[in-house]
């Protein structure tokens, strides 16, 4: 049920203490949740540009258990933790590529957006089926 | 008891949605924590560089209740809410300046790590006695 | 008749190498030459965010002499090489601050451009004005 | 001859003029050159972190055509214009691949670089093999 993005560690990613830099997961799990949402029409591009809805992050949280550096793939597991009327929690779960060592784990609480008005509105049908699909049970 | 910086949100620091773009708001509190830590002798490039100790987050979450854009600055104050053997969570909460409103909070436990092993180890003495200095109760 | 701006390098600017990561020069390019327009009313933001006009980049030439490391501070020195109808090309020294070495050197060649038609445009006038005291022979 | 590496502009690369960031366009293109040089063994990785072998710039044009937005996909299209003892010049030149839109060209002059002394010293033999095998004439 849930969506594999595999994603290498890039070049400039690193930070001077030599590792991943904390804040570049977030953007990874964007980049999941981005490839999550490409199962509607048009994908996260034509809902950002075209239907003008997005998904602003509300909460999240994240835990660290191992490092990545340069090198590493990490494979990100997204599923789904809860689906409200405005609201879709995405979890993501990474592991390292090679060993297969748990990475990291952050919950990504996001409110549907009319981005014309920057208010929030119900998720669109087509998310929320396809939240739906992926809907997992709290770890 | 807390530490104020001041950030300007960078032209390039948006994304397409025309808002400042969820993960840099870590960037940012990275930046105040080095900050906060230039009060040690050499600063947080001292202890990176030539003391080779290093905090990585294990653990952060984060609230957000209003959008950054272009041309908005934030307000940065940063706190301690908790100091353990190794483990110190600062907390930031990041306020517009224009209006005064409350964008977001961040909790954020770091590690005191050894980064030639990359093992953790007790805060430094002038390390807990600056979060001491800047101990809150928690909100 | 140049402007310094003065820019540490950040703890995540570094790359696998261990030095600055190249393009992230180009950032701190761009933060130059935004520090450098603050000086028409309204600044960069306003010229981007009220009267849509941009400096989007058409040409750029770049010379590295020196690598930078995290904890260098560049002192970054904008002057104004040629004024044309539209274009503005604005030249950026860097040196270390620590010792004076001389890091690079960037040439930018950018197009007034109206923002909502992506079309180019004659260079403001305080803009023009503004280049014009700033105006340096080519090196 | 030459290699391609299609890469779609992500959602966060935009900037408060709504176009991809100049900046960026370097960021691609350094990942076209890992991409490159992963038909030696070990790749790229290899060469930074086993090898100690990087490739800094020291020098480098580019020439902008047509913006790239959120949603396009560059092709760029990797090639290598001259190789001397120590030093390689890769091209690239980027397309829009929905149209075929000619978006900017690309080059880089970089200094095969022993990664613990920081002194150049000649191309590896993989790599110069590697790089003739794509040598084009300059455009």
């Amino acid at each position: 049920m849930s969506v594999i993005y595999r994603r290498a560690v890039r070049f400039e990613e690193v930070d001077a203490a030599g590792i991943a830099f904390f804040a570049r997961f977030f953007n990874w799990c964007h980049e999941a949740m981005e490839r999550f949402y490409d199962d509607v029409p048009d994908g996260y591009v034509g809902l950002i540009t075209r239907r003008r809805v997005g998904f602003p992050a509300v909460h999240l949280t994240a835990d660290w258990r191992s490092p990545l550096r340069y090198g590493d793939v990490a494979n990100i597991e997204t599923s789904v933790t809860r689906i409200g009327t405005t609201s879709a929690t995405l979890r993501y779960v990474l592991t390292r590529e090679a060993d297969g060592v748990h990475v990291a784990t952050i919950e990504h609480v996001t409110v549907a957006t009319d981005l014309d008005t920057m208010t929030k509105r119900p998720l669109p049908d087509d998310c929320r089926a396809l939240l739906e699909r992926h809907l997992s049970p709290p770890a």
